[in-house]
């Protein structure tokens, strides 16, 4: 497909040579971090203002020719694919950081920046962004797959620390939710309901973004364990003792090796907790005792203090790289990726079952997580061109999801719906599923926004 | 008006007893705690279960008849007045506490259940509710007004301790949002639409709600300052510090005064804030010498400390009752309430500008407020039968309405909308409020629910 010419020639009017129709810059924005495959968007644009992205919007809603927004592009669920055509909108070269308020804590923030790049212009103030996924997203991604990361269990995810919008809705229309007041009770929550909308039902242009003071004291550690179960019902019991966990991961045995292989650490193959402590010295010192003596009923060793700033570095790189790193334990392979999160008492059993249900099946599944919000992934190694062991793996990837949804939980706690968790949103919603549709209709009537995701499809 | 012949038949056959006419039930249904007046509703009902919830909704909505939900009756802005008519949902009779889940800190009620009774019935499990509104409002009525309290600055708004909802749709349909999972990522976050939407959007039934555990320690105190400025500009201070606060609540000299004739307490007649910290007991004091010593230096004074629960109960209970202890202050009086919220460095000049635009008017005019999140209320005492003093409070309100959006704040903090800030709405949203308009039109097709509120009218 491409684009009808009425259409190309007002963009290139617009952009020039920030309209691409070339086979490299489709194919870039045809790639996904997972085993979902789409065909090419007809063009990919370089929006560079607000007023760029409106007037980009109506006139492809116009001619009903689907938009779909690309941050980083690093989304594991396919979430920015075209599945029907379209044009991809590139937030790469809106990557400004427009103001930062030291004394609110608050950033504005144009959406391509990155999450590192963020920290890196906020270092000077003494604050930082909290929301941390492994890869290196950038924000208006971030707050379209309402993405969390390690610290969330302290500071919460994207819902929690976006505050402000500026939204770009289909027919074009500018609007702006939200206020960079702490709270406000001003009419319906429409800053929470673009956030995790996915590119479906509005382009995010401006963030105004909640930061957090750097503690005056860190400390962080990783330990073993003999098994998994104790691992991770130390890790229930330490959230239930009210400890403020600033980070606690989990790693089961495998990732543990797949780390030696991949990134040079020495750990023991044995299941990990890699937990971090933040807040005046006297209660860093209190908290981390509190937890080594629940980790020590659960037979802890081999406790390593990351104690230098460096040293610590090392330690969230090696675990934000878990997912590349996993992959490499079979070389070719794809992730068929579980993403469940259930209530701090169900974890134990719900960890237990994966494990179990993946050896059983034969697969090289590493099982890593966010635990200290009852969320954790396991990383089904495939083959992505081999259909049949594809099949079984999602076959093992929709138990895991059902057995969350029964104890009260979630089929994504944070990667979002995208192409490869739509087939359950039915079983997670219900009646509700089609509630998200009529919104969807509502906003964007002509289904132009990211169409063929989240929502069911239009009669 | 009266109920049609036809549904007043079904609805009695339904509910029998539980649906009145009679004047005294619904004149209790016309009062509202603010000088907003309307017309009693045409009948009151007293569902008891979300089932009969849905056929008295699928009933109205097929003739066309207003519903409007009534919690505790206590919002302040006229939220559940029966503007059009209609049937009035009295939630009094769904109050049960249906699932504590102590490991998971989560409870599952009724909407009916009041904010003390939750608490009460959390007593021997050490967790409490931490949202607490100085009235003793029903937690279906918290949630559709988007609620806080004095604590919201340490454990949040009903924003973020409603992790999940029962809702019933225009039509009957029955649907729930979220899970009891510490987050989600799976589509649209219609827990967050429904929260804040004052009943216009759907009626909640269930509500599934986070706790906290009581702290280790705890420590309240009362101090006084010589300026309103200066005590005001301690709390950005503190806050701008990162001490993580518990409550730190401010009252001017006016509210004092009130408190001493209303509630008998011995206050100067100055400036106050009220502050309390929760922790291990080592935080509780570092925290607390912290406070102390920015309090010093904005010249803090008559430090009482409450340091028994009954004298800490008795604090809070009189802060509580700031409200009707202000109005005490003109006998016969209504308040004409303002509740913005503003960026922290914005507070003190926001106090300060409010404070002088109601001793220009000539205004009894206390100011308190929940001021660690930048927010604060002005109780403009008035004659209600006195329409030109009603008036000239309002342009007072409305300036201070401005002045918050004008500097990155909202026109309501806490309250919601209701009938008293909707004339304000397209100054805090622009086209936004079409866009709320637009989801009530999709979700409510006919304007059933709490009709000629929050959202523009229909064409
Ligand atoms: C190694 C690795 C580790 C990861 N770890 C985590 C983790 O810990 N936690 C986590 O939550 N995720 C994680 N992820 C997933 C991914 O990083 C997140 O989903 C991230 O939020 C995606 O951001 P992005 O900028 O790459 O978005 P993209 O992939 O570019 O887009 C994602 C979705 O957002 C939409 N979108 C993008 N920009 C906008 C915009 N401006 N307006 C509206 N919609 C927009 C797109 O249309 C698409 O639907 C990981 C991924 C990798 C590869
Ligand atoms: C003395 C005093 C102090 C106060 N202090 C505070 C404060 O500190 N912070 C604060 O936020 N507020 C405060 N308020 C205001 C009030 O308590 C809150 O707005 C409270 O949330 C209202 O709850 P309610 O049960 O009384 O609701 P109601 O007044 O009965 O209803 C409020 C709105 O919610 C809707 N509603 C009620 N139940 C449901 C349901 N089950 N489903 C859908 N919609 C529903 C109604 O239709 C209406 O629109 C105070 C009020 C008083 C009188």
């Amino acid at each position: 497909m491409s684009l009808p010419e009425n259409l190309r020639n007002r963009l290139c009017d617009l952009l020039g040579d920030r309209l691409s129709e070339g086979a490299a810059d489709r194919d870039h924005h045809a790639q996904s971090e997972s085993f979902h495959r789409a065909p090419p968007p007809d063009a990919v644009a370089w929006p560079e203002t607000t007023q760029e992205v409106s007037a980009i919007l109506a006139a492809c809603d116009e001619v009903g020719v689907p938009v779909i927004a690309w941050g980083a592009g690093t989304s594991l669920e396919g979430h920015a694919l075209a599945v029907r055509g379209g044009l991809t909108l590139d937030f790469g070269r809106m990557d400004r950081v427009l103001e930062v308020r030291p004394e609110d804590m608050t950033v504005s923030i144009q959406p391509g920046v990155t999450r590192e790049a963020l920290n890196q212009e906020l270092r000077a103030t003494g604050l930082f962004f909290s929301v941390d996924p492994g890869a290196n997203a950038s924000l208006g991604g971030m707050a379209a797959t309402r993405a969390s990361g390690t610290t969330a269990v302290r500071y919460g995810t994207m819902r929690d620390n976006v505050l402000a919008l500026e939204v770009v809705l289909a027919d074009g229309r500018i609007i702006r939710t939200g206020t960079r007041a702490a709270k406000s009770s001003a009419g319906y929550d429409l800053t929470a309901l673009f956030v995790g909308s996915e590119g479906t039902l509005g382009i995010i242009t401006e963030l105004t973004l909640r930061l957090h003071g750097q503690p005056e004291q860190v400390a962080a550690a990783v330990c073993a364990f003999d098994d998994l179960d104790r691992a991770v019902e130390c890790v229930s019991t330490t959230i239930q003792s009210g400890i403020p966990m600033a980070r606690i991961e989990f790693v089961d045995a495998a990732t543990a090796r797949a780390f030696n292989g991949y990134a040079g650490a020495s750990l023991p193959e044995l299941p990990h907790l890699m937990v971090e402590f933040h807040g005046s010295p006297g209660a860093v010192r209190e908290d981390a005792e509190r937890f080594g003596e629940i980790a020590a009923d659960y037979g802890a060793k081999g406790f390593d203090w990351a104690t230098t700033p460096e040293d610590r570095a090392r330690l969230w790189r090696m675990r934000h790289g878990a997912y590349h790193a996993c992959l490499s334990l079979r070389p070719g392979a794809s992730g068929v990726l579980t993403d469940i999160c259930v209530p701090m008492s169900e974890l134990p059993a719900a960890v237990h079952a994966a494990a179990e249900d993946i050896a059983a099946n034969g697969f090289i599944g590493p099982i890593v997580g966010h635990v200290g919000d009852g969320n954790f992934h396991s990383i089904l190694l495939v083959d992505p061109g081999d259909e049949a062991e594809v099949a079984r793996a999602k076959e093992v990837a929709f138990r895991m999801a059902e057995r969350a949804l029964a104890v009260g939980g979630t089929i994504t706690g944070e990667h979002g719906v995208g192409l490869g968790k739509r087939a359950l949103m039915p079983a997670q919603h219900g009646e509700a599923w089609q509630v998200m549709g009529a919104i969807k209709a509502a906003l964007d009537p002509r289904d132009t926004l990211n169409p063929g995701k989240l929502v069911p499809d239009r009669n």
